[in-house]
């Protein structure tokens, strides 16, 4: 590492712009905050070299920007606003400057387009690269968007496209580069939660039952199901399914495809003309489905179930994201 | 990972205890918990393996443990009580299910002592494993307790022994048992604030200017000094050296040696008084010098200043603990 303490330090303060509400940042043992009274939704969500991404084709400069993303991500499903992260860096002897020069830039650039204020952290040697991000934000719905809140009779809706970020994937690690998939590798390199969208879904109390799409459709689905102890009747003609999916005959990606960090949620069909309104309007929401008794997630093609062989994405080797 | 998704969030799931003020423990986006308004410290610290230990002589309890306790200690040095964590384990393939378990227990166990709520994280793969933890907890002194702090006629004062830590890692390096060291083992296994006494120094607002002595006394104190703009003088006779140190004519580590995790305080000369009551209650503090106009350390031996070779010590690779 040829990063130095006061460099470091000196690199963090700077990074941050502050809040009255901060009263101390960087630089002692811990950094003392002012909070008001409420609900709080606290994450934690790490990123490491070999498992999620490799430098050969995610810079650090987008490394940063990941690992800020996908705790977004989980505190805006949660209904919340983030506003503080901490950051520990596990760094390799081989990292140069540069390199963290520009994953500090990435993350300068995520936090700060919403906000979110860096409170402190570690770094620490490595053999492998990690970045493991914990973040705090304020609940700004009454309750919380919870998985376990989906109620028999609820539809269910996407944002956006699915399964982009695994085609990007797919092409970085094949090394192709292809015409018209540009979409898609932004979406693995720099995934942006639908932040406009959601304010709208929360301003109009459209859901209560919201969670981030990190692994996969059909297995977030599942967690969601399992915990609000239904099942979901999936039309697949509704899955929003990217041209460039359907063009290579991968469709299947939107199913089981990681990393898109759209939203998931169930709504009461009253809530449809408002639903429709913002479809209207042009925010990319799909209604792919219905809660109903049961458990599991059960799929259907033109009203004809199918079954399913792969359920999901999992990151080799790894936990699912919470 | 021998460990499946599922045996892991159960494990999660039933290691907590949770309170009143968690709407939402583990198992979905994020946790959600209620905060009264009012002071919060925020801190997070990490554990690597070959960087801060090697499972050789350090088991997965002690890891899981520890890698608790020096976040608490943070917390505590703030003046605030810890009251939540989250965690990111970085597994290697190679680890076995049952260290995994007494990983788990060990951090249970550090938790439960203090009744820190787990309320969630991330399980990563990883080359070599690391433990990552976020805490928050809530200031129960009127205002921090910060290394700028410390003022001009202050007297500069330290919790318990200076040295065990450093003296038990170096024989667990070396692979040497020996009689009358199991302090100095406990004391880098198994570190633990001195919690009673703390209580007592908030209870009599002895200190507004406090630190946890994580890297070695003189480059921790020197930390406090640069931010308090001013300048140590200390007594090298009143450094509370352990016997075994002075037995081997290793002295130097209770300047140096890193991972005591005791304390290390300023307090006006007005409260000597109350210092020296709990000092004869029993409470182990060491009065050992005097801030002054002016910067960095001195350090002086009967009156006469003495030069220091080496500063302090750091961890192998690794920037310093926040």
């Amino acid at each position: 590492m040829e990063i130095s303490e006061n460099n470091l330090i000196k690199k963090l303060k700077k990074f941050g712009k502050t809040s009255d509400n901060v009263l101390r940042g960087i630089g002692d043992d811990g950094a003392v905050v002012t909070m008001s009274g409420g609900q709080y939704v606290l994450v934690q969500d790490a990123m490491v070299e070999h498992v999620h991404f490799e430098f050969s084709f995610l810079d650090p400069y987008y490394v940063g920007k990941k690992a800020i993303a996908v705790n977004v991500s989980d505190i805006l499903a949660m209904g919340a606003l983030p506003l503080y992260f901490l950051v520990t860096i596990g760094v390799p002897a081989r990292m140069s400057s540069p390199d963290i020069e520009r994953l500090y830039k990435g993350m300068k650039d995520a936090s700060r387009a919403l906000n979110i204020i860096l409170l402190g952290g570690d770094t620490v040697g490595a053999d492998s690269f990690f970045i493991d991000v914990s973040m705090v934000g304020k609940l700004v719905t009454k309750k919380y968007l919870g998985r376990d809140k989906a109620q028999e009779g609820d539809l269910i809706a996407v944002t956006g496209y699915l399964g982009e970020a695994a085609y990007g994937l797919h092409l970085l690690q094949k090394g192709i580069t292809e015409t018209g998939s540009g979409k898609c590798l932004k979406r693995f390199m720099d995934p942006r939660s639908p932040y406009t969208l959601w304010k709208e879904l929360i301003k109009h109390d459209i859901t209560v039952a919201m969670m981030d799409i990190s692994d996969g459709l059909i297995i977030d689905l599942e967690r969601m199901m399992a915990e609000s102890k239904k099942t979901a009747r999936l039309d697949l003609e509704n899955i929003p399914v990217p041209a460039i999916l359907r063009k290579k005959g991968m469709e299947k990606l939107a199913l089981t495809g990681g990393e898109d960090y759209q939203l998931l949620f169930t709504f009461p069909q009253k809530k449809l003309p408002q639903v429709k309104r913002l479809q209207r309007e042009g925010h990319k929401i799909s209604v792919i489905g219905k809660v109903a008794k049961g458990k599991g997630v059960k799929v259907f093609k033109n009203g004809k179930e199918i079954l399913l062989t792969e359920k999901g994405y999992q990151h080799f080797n790894e936990e699912p994201h919470e």
